[in-house]
């Protein structure tokens, strides 16, 4: 078997050995297999596509290529949730402690914000003295205390994807189902959690445009992590909006809270159908039995409770949880309609990078984070707006304020017809099939 | 515009326009433009195909990318042909000389074999003294004087050819139409003449299986040189058996020698069939003044007699060519048909290998090569045979016989039912169109 063999059956549309594809992975990642030639196969790949078992073997391969994450030992359920990005997606940090007050553990490992504003860690730092990066053990011992836990990624999870993501970068192959497909589930599967939600996002805001490319993406990565044997569904979700009024780093925290408080917004609602799609899938709940679990979560106090047991064990001050006030926020400047009308659509990636401009994200791995900055908007799609109606509070030190508030103004568009309503869901794929909302 | 940008639009399936070609081709051969991504747009190109006008255009940044030779200083038509090789290919030889004699120009530069015999500028060095390192001045003069000359390709021609037929080799890009077709073309363009006559090949010993992919290469051939201004046609013939005869180095001058003295094999009407279509091209000719000058400069003796003023005028050893004889050859050995029957096929390609395992040809570019060797076949497709009966002769030095003679005989295919005649040209295109015979 050469490399050579393996571009050649690709490139004549035949379908790849497990043996051949591991034969790439490896070699690749050992670096026995030149980048050129990982470059010709992966544009075959692209245009050429992948069976799901050939999408499986190749998941499989990148997963087994560093450590895999045992979760067993936990004794009980493990649910694990994975969003594909988007602006203001902070429902990690609400669903942890709900879904650890419904019985199951919630042990996540996750990664830091490059581009649009912070990561889930750098949200969580925002917290003061809170702690992600615990070791291993003291993780596991959080998770089996508390019910749930959230640390940056300490394991070596499927160095065979970085390796092959940093070059699908600079050589035209990253938007490609199985590509993108093994990168997210190679990491996921790693992970260790047998239970599995995929929080696929489509609109402005995120990486596929369309819910139709959205859902050929979600189904693909049911079959692949139903073939590895976990419980495994998909949402489609929208991305035309930031996902929560707050964007930023403390603000989103602020946001979560006041979620966890049961304040009914669109975040509120995501964060709803997101929990009890998940219960659902652990197979100890129906549909029903999930809705009054999450909200006697809510409405006890207890998941607010919860998320501060958490902050606490993870060495934070958990009195910011419960005082929300506390957090210190930058200047407040507003942006403000510049015509009467309804709001009709918004540039969610420009909202992400107006609080990059502001110092709330980076655009280099190096670079330091404002917790303080960030954007409050006021108006979601549908909204009707008279001409000096303030659209956003704008927080701010300073930085970039004039960059940000020129995105803002230009990312939220204002019309004369009011737009039809976005659903959250457009549909949930499980391993029986698409149910289209 | 930026190489990622390039690759996306291939990707993406729509038209490079001819300011991306050139920013690939001139990138990549400077080495601003990495392996990784030149191989990704490669295998984008081979999947995704080109028109006539990229196909054009690559041709002509690759041209570009090294000297172009100027031959208008001869002041009179100056014709070429390019075979896309195969065994035992010596036309070459004796077109130049033919040709010479019907009044128009043959300056050719030609390469060395490597894998399967010898190329042109071998065979022609088996003739002791002749120079095929003439000097640019020195070649143009010879051309001028005698109307012919051969050398070896001494000027910088399409140097980024080179480079990418490189990386096609390691990265499974070979095999696409508009690749191979830049790639012989870009050369050809550069070499200068006005008319072109090419010789595309398909059988075991050609680079095209197929008279139809044979074919499909030739129609954009000659659409890519009659976009760049030349007279061109094109010959699609069979390479199911060695062309000539004669398989060697020595041995092909015999061969052609034979020829130019009247001898009507197989290679003869191949050469007649070649002639007469350059001179049709050259609109100098009709096909009926075309055969008779090929066969007046055949009877006459001129050709003959032109062909040892070229040698001479490269300073070899002239009486070779009218005393042949002269020629040292190895020691004759001879393989037997095993049985009674019809020769139904021939692997061209293993007798190709023969003669370089018995020291005629190279699989490396630093082996010497040893003249005297090779075979000369004694029958074709379609010859009766006995058991016992010569199917060929064998010349060697002791090297690689025993390997050499099971080749061959594995490579004569012996059958029960006489097949069924094989036609020298199985198609013909020119600008206005493909015929088949």
């Amino acid at each position: 078997m050469t490399m050579l063999d393996i571009i050649e059956n690709k490139k004549n549309k035949r379908e790849l050995s497990t043996e051949e594809i591991r034969f790439f992975v490896d070699g690749f990642t050992n670096g026995q297999i030149p980048d050129y030639q990982a470059s010709s196969l992966l544009m075959a790949i692209v245009l050429n596509g992948m069976t799901d078992r050939e999408t499986f073997d190749l998941t499989d391969a990148m997963l087994n290529s560093g450590d895999v994450v045992d979760m067993s030992r936990l004794g009980g359920i493990v649910v694990d949730k994975h969003s594909t990005g988007g602006i203001g997606d902070s429902t990690t940090l609400a669903l942890a402690p709900i879904l650890a007050c419904c019985g199951v553990y919630v042990a996540k490992m996750s990664g830091r914000g490059l581009g649009f504003t912070g990561g889930t860690i750098d949200k969580l730092e925002s917290i003061p003295h809170f702690d992600t990066a615990l070791s291993e053990e003291e993780f596991f011992q959080v998770v089996k205390r508390v019910g749930c836990a959230v640390i940056g990624q300490t394991a070596n999870l499927a160095p065979a994807d970085k390796k092959i993501y940093a070059l699908r970068d600079v050589t035209g192959t990253v938007n490609a189902i199985p590509l993108i497909c093994s990168s997210i589930m190679s990491k996921k599967l790693a992970s260790g959690a047998d239970t599995i939600l995929l929080d696929v996002k489509y609109g402005s805001g995120a990486f596929m445009p369309t819910p139709e490319s959205a859902l050929e993406l979600a189904e693909k990565m049911v079959a692949i992590g139903t073939l590895a044997g976990k419980r495994i569904g998909a949402l489609i979700t929208d991305m035309q909006q930031p996902l929560s009024d707050h964007v930023g780093n403390s603000l989103e925290i602020v946001g979560i809270i006041d979620v966890l408080n049961g304040k009914k917004n669109r975040l509120y609602y995501e964060i709803r159908e997101v929990a009890v799609k998940l219960l659902v899938l652990t197979e100890k709940y129906n549909e029903n039995s999930a809705e009054k679990a999450f909200q006697n979560a809510i409405d006890s106090g207890k998941a607010l409770k919860k998320f501060a047991e958490m902050v606490e064990a993870q060495h934070g001050d958990d009195s910011y949880i419960l005082h929300p006030e506390k957090f210190e926020l930058g200047k407040k400047d507003t942006v403000s309609a510049s015509r009467d009308g309804y709001v009709t659509g918004m540039i969610a990636a420009d909202i992400g990078r107006a609080v990059t401009h502001l110092g709330g994200g980076r655009m280099q791995k190096s670079e330091e984070i404002d917790f303080s900055v960030g954007v409050v908007m006021k108006v979601a799609i549908g909204s009707k707006v008279k001409k000096g109606d303030v659209l956003c509070e704008v927080y701010h030190n300073g930085k970039g304020l004039e960059e940000a508030k020129r995105l803002i103004e230009n990312a939220v568009e204002i019309g004369d017809i009011r737009p039809c309503e976005h659903k959250i869901a457009y549909a949930y794929v499980d391993k029986n099939g698409t149910t289209i909302y």
